[in-house]
């Protein structure tokens, strides 16, 4: 038997999947109080969806097949095409504008490329319908409070913005033709990875000329809205940036500017971002980008058809894991119970399971000693679980009407009676009384 | 552009979503109740752990296929495989018994099946290490109790209860061998759904004599528990129901008595069943089975290498999702938000995002317009949206240090100072003092 997953998948056992859910909650629910939607669609989808776009870096990394139908096919590596064909599917019925969001798992296929995951898990929110910077500052928002509600304060994250209309503007002025626009997003993207003479030479094949090619590297390492500013001020067309600065101020009235550095060395891969664009990071840049997103604008046209401006982001489960785990946030082990009922002997079994049941009813895990196993051994099966109490139901208890109810950290117990079992488990008032047990 | 799914899988739509969500949250919550802690697996396995096992009616319909490395691989079909080699590869290290549930989508491909669905998420809960009848309870009560939380009494759903040791002994003592048992099973598996004349052709066929033929499908018609015991005095082996009565018995005693069939025409399909095997169903009949699961103390080893008795159940969304709709149970439309906020000029922008985002941090779902729009056309989005109160927020509001919280539904509203928003929506006070507004 092979005794493995599948090399770049992962198992989830009980204590890793506590981490996932802890990630997931808060994920939706931060996402719910922004208005979001959830939706989902299938991981597998037809071929075609994926290879329509542009975004050549995934094509290469699809896990894709032929199925038994003879039809083209591939575990999902982004939701956007999925997304893209739901709106446009319903576009008109739905009511604008669209704030939905998904945690699909993706799947990609990197051959050589050792330890590194070929599934993970992915917040996706986009806004749909909105062409305005408001929108933009209310994704931009979602995605830092999903930080603030994981614990991660403006000392541990940075959202780096830019905006593709600002970065035009600049590049332009500086002498890069519009069809060189492309290589130079791309050499502003690897200016932090790159050594700068590689890009230059690059750059130099594309044709730009010396003084084009430092205007690149300046406008790469703008950093900070005044610097940004003073660089417009030299630009013919100043207003370029009206939009970022718009989005910018509704995320300082949000209470949120703290988190954010303007940075226009963030242009993002994909060629379909039109607008404002960002990523999240942890301030040390220690790891690889926590979220990425932005305005995608001309895209839901070209994937599905309907003329609807929009933006959105995604965020993965695995550099989120890392952060949090790395910086104390994951949450402490969970008990897998509430109270463990215990019997004395086996007459007293079927009153255990009718207490254990009343108590599942209210609300409260519970769980019993499946196999008969003498009191010592239950308690202890108890302390594993992590109950914080145990009740004990004894023949001598059953004659007076009552059950024992033990705090199984503090050591102590006192007696309940049945019918109030409940009532004292609420209120801890079987606490309250308790005299000393010897655990 | 494609503009559907692949054939067979779903998109869920929010509104679609929102009865999954209702569906995995309460099978969460139940299996809490129960102790039972969640883990995942890839959805992708190595074929062979499929192809390893008995089950032929699952293999003939992998969604199979070959990977860039040259692996043979399919998507999940159940979790069971799965499962075995996680508890394997930690099996000394795990406290027993083992109480695991998990919610994956699982995948089939069938041709020629019109409009059946080829994935579907399946609720497993897997109990382990513990052989006796109080385990087998368990694992029943949680898969009732399950109903029980969605709202579904004893008069909607039935759990058809067998034990395959009570089948072996009766099917023995009625002159079948040990080598036609399996066809035995088939045939009282299929009583329901296929002739008698067939079904006794075919058991003919397996080399059964007419008197055990007979027998065979005596045995079928067992219904109830006087009945059983009644057969059983019969047989020479009185006592291979005593875990079976065991396990009703507890369930008795839990007070779930009421939703238990004891039917012996419930064999369940797959050969690895070793004991008490179990299906539900809604009480007409006229809905596929809604759970089924069984004892299987032999799978682990043969599947994982630990001989570790155990046993669970797989309950599909498919079913139970049409069985809630059918029955009126299934969730009303949830709002997207619960407060609004608008802004009645451009100047009260910055100042309804602080709101807004004040209310977040509270936990309160909330919106606003983020396109300048009228009031008029504000409020109507807050209606759309569900939102039981706005807030609006405008000049004058803002010059005396106020907001005005309107009830969107008794279309009234009253003054509410700035700093005591929040405390005004947590209490409600904003409404017991309003006055008539015109909506």
């Amino acid at each position: 038997m092979p005794s493995q997953a599948l090399p770049g998948f992962r198992d989830f056992y009980p204590d890793e999947l506590e981490l996932r859910a802890h990630i997931f909650r808060t994920w939706r629910e931060v996402a719910r109080r922004y208005g979001f939607e959830e939706y989902d669609g299938p991981p597998l989808e037809p071929l075609d969806i994926y290879t329509a776009k542009s975004g050549a870096e995934i094509v290469g990394q699809l896990y894709t097949f032929t199925d038994k139908g003879g039809r083209e096919v591939a575990l999902r590596p982004e939701m956007t095409p999925t997304f893209a064909r739901m709106v446009a599917a319903r576009a008109n019925g739905l009511r604008k504008p669209i704030r939905w969001f998904s945690m699909p798992q993706l799947f990609r296929y990197e051959r050589q490329q050792r330890g590194r995951l070929r599934e993970h898990f992915q917040l996706n929110c986009d806004l749909v319908g909105e062409p305005g910077p408001l929108a933009d500052a209310e994704v931009i928002a979602l995605a830092i409070d999903v930080m603030r509600a994981f614990g991660l304060t403006e000392h541990e994250v940075r959202a780096r913005v830019s905006d593709r209309r600002v970065l035009r503007s600049l590049l332009t002025a500086a002498g890069v033709s519009e069809a060189q626009l492309g290589d130079a997003y791309q050499a502003i993207d690897k200016a932090e990875r790159s050594r700068a003479p590689e890009l230059a030479a690059q750059l130099h094949a594309a044709g730009l000329g010396d003084a084009a090619i430092e205007g690149v590297f300046a406008v790469a390492a703008i950093r900070g809205r005044p610097a940004l500013e003073a660089a417009l001020a030299d630009s013919p067309d100043g207003g370029a940036a009206a939009p970022l600065f718009a989005t910018l101020d509704a995320l300082d009235a949000m209470g949120l500017g703290a988190y954010i550095d303007v940075d226009l060395s963030i242009v993002r891969g994909l060629a379909y971002y039109t607008g404002t664009v960002f990523e999240l990071f942890d301030a040390g840049r220690t790891l690889r980008a926590i979220c990425g997103g932005g305005r995608y604008d001309g895209l839901l046209l070209a994937l599905g058809g309907v003329d609807l401006p929009a933006l959105g982001f995604g965020m993965g489960d695995v550099v989120l894991a890392e952060l949090l785990k790395d910086r104390g946030l994951a949450p402490a082990p969970a008990a897998n119970v509430d109270v463990f009922v215990a019997a004395v002997t086996p007459e007293d079994v079927p009153h255990a399971l009718a207490v254990a049941h009343e108590l599942r009813d209210a609300g409260i895990a519970c769980e019993f000693a499946l196999g008969g196993q003498p009191l010592g051994r239950q308690l202890k099966l108890a302390d594993a679980r992590g109950a914080g109490r145990a009740i004990v139901i004894g023949p001598d208890d059953r004659a007076r009407g009552e059950v024992v109810v033990r705090d199984l950290a503090g050591k102590t117990q006192a007696p309940v009676r049945r019918d109030a079992v409940l009532t004292a488990l609420a209120s801890g008032a079987a606490v309250a009384h308790t005299r000393s047990g010897d655990g």
